[in-house]
């Protein structure tokens, strides 16, 4: 199929996608998220070849990194610029905001200009996608009393809640390594925790992964020592969603058990939801002593399941001993980035390419946020693309 | 009036702005003021009909902020981004400027490119607008000697005499409010100090906005305790204008007083102009056990004047109880972003929005600076824009 | 001549730049050399004319420094944004690769859209340029593999062993100082230690200028209190070359007598060969005490050679008593920057804006390394950048 007809395709598909924020997978109707794959992977092969996709003279895009990010950091500043949108860093260390400035405030101070506004608030449980809320309204305040030309979207890069645009990176990967999304059907993925020497990671990836891959009639299977509970209105969207796609979802405590027959596997640390809470109370009171005292707990709670590592001998337990290993990266690898991990260190290995190419997808699906999110017609701007015959590097 | 006309009426205004830099609104011609407002108009009036404004295809703007900022690091990037440059951050933590190197080389190092430089030194009284000269001379001595290729214009971002960015945008705002810079004759707008708990805010902003509003044939209110003078030069210079534009100028000791009639007014903190010298000298110095002591004292002394909020009783004084608020933002709003502050929380509410659109001023402000800074001619570089029927997004 | 006559002599020159990094000088063909100086040349003289070298519609430059840089820094942006690209840090304090990511992977997450990446890694002997070669063969295995559309090319921005940008930017110097390459055939260049009150200088300058000036049939002259030994190997190399090019080479242990009938000097400090191997072992083991330590008999050793300052009677001891002055900056001034250090404040200032003109090079270097890195034919690309007649500044 040539591009051209790749971006006919588009035109089938009505979306909820113009205008409107970017904050969770599940508010999304299903051509949604198929048309940000399918915009993504255009826009893929787009750069691939050589084309300009710049669609933007001038403009810019904030990215407000609330927790460390390299990956997530490079992939907006990659997208944004594969638009044409230059980054402008939103650093509350060195900015006001720290001496009390309101969030209403300072979302209407920065987007003046504004194209775009990608936001990483991954902390706090019941605070990152609230966080971005507050700022959503104050532009639409904005907007409406004319402080602001236009709106800027808001992309959610982790929150408390998911992280959309890993979830949906790995989705194109699986559509990618499968043939569609319709070969997804009937296989089995498990999400299941993994023991990581750290703490407090957030919750975000188990959740987006079982709340988005529910939807494509996928097996699910999410396994944790039992203490390592998602937040429950999250598991109750992937049940649901399993049920309507046609998929089923079991929840499992025991990593080698979920394992057998498995087509996917995501082997991935995390913090339990009511530690979680806890430490967000603890933070908001500024308890130092308590906060310690709670990593101390998690962690030498963590030492009890040291034994749920994605080995070698889980791995023979998957479908032709040979599950596709999904990680977001960096992994916890025995014997390399730490003493003992989420997975073994050949394991690892064998995969070590594919979770690359898995995040490779995240520019792409940024950017097709970005796009989908300004474009009313992404077919219609698509075409003109192609038919300028930009080079982007060269002329 | 369409934007031709627009455009048109600037045939009409001779200006000093080509090639000088921008460091203080006293330095400039009425004509120059004029100037940046009308071009400041245009582009706003661009942007928001998604007419790119891009002037240079490549190019740097360099932000040097010797003080925290974020809204003013925001226009500053917006503005750049507008027309095209690239920002680039001097950095001095990270830099090796700390390391002992002059300012005149420094200058020229980051210069061979570059073609504007953005400048915040607020601090230190005596030594911020006189920071930018050095770095005006050493740009001068480069491009005399055949170091630069051309000379990177400086626009100041806010030093210790002034923030003509901030006091330009304001004056937008007014003109804008009132509808059109001839209505603020006979205006009486009161600049007053207001209680802040924080210690060694800049006298910039006042002294700015006495020395430019006092251009405009208005009836000028200078505020404050005793003992909070601004510096004697810059108050002369507003005396000196209030007279020649047919205006007024009075320096009262009464907050609750100097509001009464007011049609604007401007409640803001400072530092004392005698504790900042003191400041910069210890700073010199490095007296950290002096500074601790003066910023004790500062606060101390602050308590005193706690009744110095704007608040709804003082509201009532003004012209028809609803003088136009001003605020440079971040306000310090008693009960929000501290106990007891500038203003009073319900007040400052009633005119939230509209400091937001006087802050949505900055960044065409500093467009236009940049603009007449490198055009000879902008109505001709203007006309060439709307000719060119280029979009900002899209195409 | 004018430009496309500079444009043509480039079709004779055969080089081995396409799709190779750039890290060590001595690893390129002197062919390549010339290239580099030539395109440098011809892109300054292009950006003079207001010409717009823009060859990037959108694509992105890496910063990655390891170490502090102000000047190299914004080399890298101004060269990245002549022909298009932005820059995007990678800054290692916010970036998760504190907490364990390898090499590996992180070289791949931040080049799915990369175009250059420029590395500044001088810290630690036997560490920078070999972290270099790392991060290049795993982007070469990104490629393999299909995780990358493409090979961004990687610069080195100064490691332990070189800093090709550096002695490029000074060999572009020399060629206008002296006219040509050619007339550099029998001049005298003294690449000397010099005092200074610091501690741990790279020996990457001091090795870059005696491995590249070598090889134009210079006479070069090492001079260096005992003790203070380069990398032995780099010094065989410069050696070597000196006899291939038909110049000299010779070591001496006094800077007063090196200093004699030299057309060019360069009298620079850096840290000795044995004390730099002692560093890395130190800080591998983050021995902080040792570290210490060795600070203090480093600097106490120092102390020993405080006569090796460029000073006026030196200075007469040269050609004419005027040879000409090189460095890198910022220089050790004695008296400006610290008490005593590598030159004489009256010295300096007599080729300070020389200095100033060597730097200027540098970003222009960058550039053209940039540019025969990602095209084949330079000649090609830089003719239809004449008759594309863009300006970089208005239209």
């Amino acid at each position: 199929m040539d591009i051209h007809q790749k971006i006919q395709r588009l035109n089938n598909i009505k979306t909820d996608l113009f205008g409107k924020d970017f904050l969770l997978t599940w508010e999304k109707e299903d051509s949604s998220i198929r048309m940000i794959l399918e915009v993504a992977n255009i826009l893929k092969e787009m750069r691939a070849n050589n084309i300009s996709t710049r669609l933007f003279d001038s403009g810019l895009a904030i990215s407000n990194f609330r927790d460390n990010s390299t990956r997530t950091r490079f992939s907006f500043a990659s997208a944004s610029n594969l638009l044409g949108l230059a980054v402008q860093d939103l650093d509350e260390e060195k900015s006001q905001i720290a001496h009390g400035e309101t969030v209403r405030e300072t979302a209407s101070m920065i987007s003046f200009m504004s194209d775009f506004i990608g936001i990483r608030d991954d902390m706090f449980l019941g605070e990152g996608n609230k966080y971005m809320r507050e700022v959503g309204a104050a532009l639409d305040e904005g907007v409406a009393k004319g402080v602001l030309p236009s709106r800027p979207g808001i992309v959610n890069l982790q929150c408390d809640m998911d992280h959309p645009t890993q979830s949906l990176a790995d989705l194109m990967h699986l559509k990618q390594q499968f043939g569609s999304l319709e070969n997804l059907r009937g296989k089995k993925i498990v999400m299941s925790w993994a023991y990581s020497p750290s703490y407090g990671k957030p919750l975000s990836v188990p959740q987006g992964i079982i709340a988005l891959m529910s939807r494509f009639g996928m097996n699910i299977e999410l396994a944790y020592p039992e203490g390592y509970e998602l937040i429950p209105e999250i598991v109750d969207i992937a049940k649901s969603n399993a049920t309507t796609s046609g998929g089923s979802f079991n929840i499992s405590h025991s990593m080698e058990d979920a394992m057998k027959d498995a087509d996917i596997v995501y082997p991935k640390s995390w913090a339990p939801f009511h530690i979680m809470q806890q430490r967000t109370e603890l933070l908001k009171n500024a308890d130092k002593q308590g906060l310690k005292e709670l990593e101390q707990q998690c962690l030498a709670n963590n030492t009890w399941f040291k034994n749920w590592e994605y080995d070698a001998k889980k791995m023979k337990q998957t479908k032709n001993g040979d599950a596709l290993y999904l990680h977001c990266l960096p992994a916890d690898i025995s014997g390399v980035s730490c003493e003992a991990g989420e997975v073994n260190a050949a394991v690892f290995e064998r995969y070590r390419i594919k979770t690359y190419l898995e995040a490779g997808y995240k520019p792409y699906v940024i950017a097709a946020i970005m796009l989908t999110n300004k474009f009313a017609q992404p077919a219609e701007i698509l075409t003109k693309i192609v038919e300028r015959k930009r080079l982007r590097m060269g002329f």
